[in-house]
């Protein structure tokens, strides 16, 4: 006869994992808008309606948590950075530029706040914990590989010429649109989105006069 | 006879201004390393050697001592920004170059670490508090104003060729200079700094083939 109390492991697993999901998506969005060391444990397992005592079972301690917090912004670049890359109905120079626009969007809808989880994560704990600042900068290194992918697939099809590799330029339009998002935070307008956007996509990758690299 | 009790007011006023100025110039230290929430008033208090509850004759509370350090970093920045337009021995683009390398040597003196007091602050206190955004964004024209002018300079000189207004430039050099510290503080090197001065003063800024504008 079957227990039914001896539910099969992978049923245990797969409950852990959707509830260590709801605290991670919780905690994303708290973490997102009110910083890491300003958020508490308790206000997370609140909003994910998790007893107090359970965060333990999923998490070693709150550096863990904020760990796998950043594998979970990650995820969502990496998903993003797909999309892209699979896209190949439009010009890759266009994809880079919608890529840009899609986060502009969402700042627009969300008041010019927030701003972006990888950039602040960067700022409030480069300094304080060694394992979260190898963390972030593999992220960056994740979002710059489809940045310069689509840059390489625009540079060899002629819509864009710079003078620079394509990893520099990746990194300097990644590390430039971190800066613009921080501005964006102190005008509260998306000013500073479109500044960028028009000097990388107008001015400094040449999209007009693009001609083969001298 | 003299009541050497009741000292003269303005005694009283330089004592309080200059017990002011060390909590701050405390304050911008530990805040700078620590970030503002993280930092406890206590904590500042000792290390300015101020008894604990003296805080509030100087403060009116947390916040109001958070907008005199703001104050506090913004005076920095303009003194520095007078130096450099002061100097008339050196070409502008130099001088503006020169800006951007000293903070260079100070974060590689201090192991990457900080970052700029007011990119810090922006992405902490943004959405937070309004008082501060506002102050933050006052501090962001007040540092665009010189690196306009220097850009200005240049530009009639003929040291550098753009296509976009004296202003437009500054804001995207200064916000993509804070782009670059950010990152800093992921690679925890000073790669970001040393690309960003490579892309802005040898390929956007033209100075090599410099022309009048067409």
């Amino acid at each position: 006869m079957l227990d039914y109390n001896r539910r099969p492991v992978y049923y245990n697993t797969m409950l852990r994992a959707s509830k260590k999901l709801t605290i991670l998506d919780k905690g994303a969005q708290i973490v997102h808008k009110k910083g890491f060391n300003h958020t508490g444990i308790k206000e997370i397992l609140d909003a994910a309606g998790v007893p107090k005592g359970s965060f333990y079972h999923y998490f070693r301690d709150k550096e863990d948590f904020g760990l796998s917090l950043l594998d979970y912004y990650a995820g969502f670049f990496a998903q993003k950075a797909q999309e892209l890359l699979r896209d190949k109905d439009n010009p890759a120079l266009e994809r880079l530029k919608m890529f840009f626009d899609s986060f502009h969007d969402f700042f627009e809808a969300n008041s010019c706040e927030l701003g972006c989880p990888i950039g602040n994560m960067t700022l409030e704990m480069g300094d304080i914990s060694p394992a979260f600042r190898v963390k972030l900068e593999e992220i960056f290194l994740m979002i710059r590989r489809p940045v310069e992918a689509l840059l390489a697939e625009a540079r060899q099809k002629g819509e864009v010429s710079f003078r620079t590799s394509e990893r520099e330029m990746a990194d300097f339009i990644i590390n430039s649109w971190e800066g613009a998002i921080l501005r964006m935070k102190a005008q509260k307008s998306t000013e500073a989105l479109e500044l960028f956007n028009r000097m990388i996509f107008t001015t400094i990758l040449n999209p007009s006069s693009a001609f083969p690299d001298t």
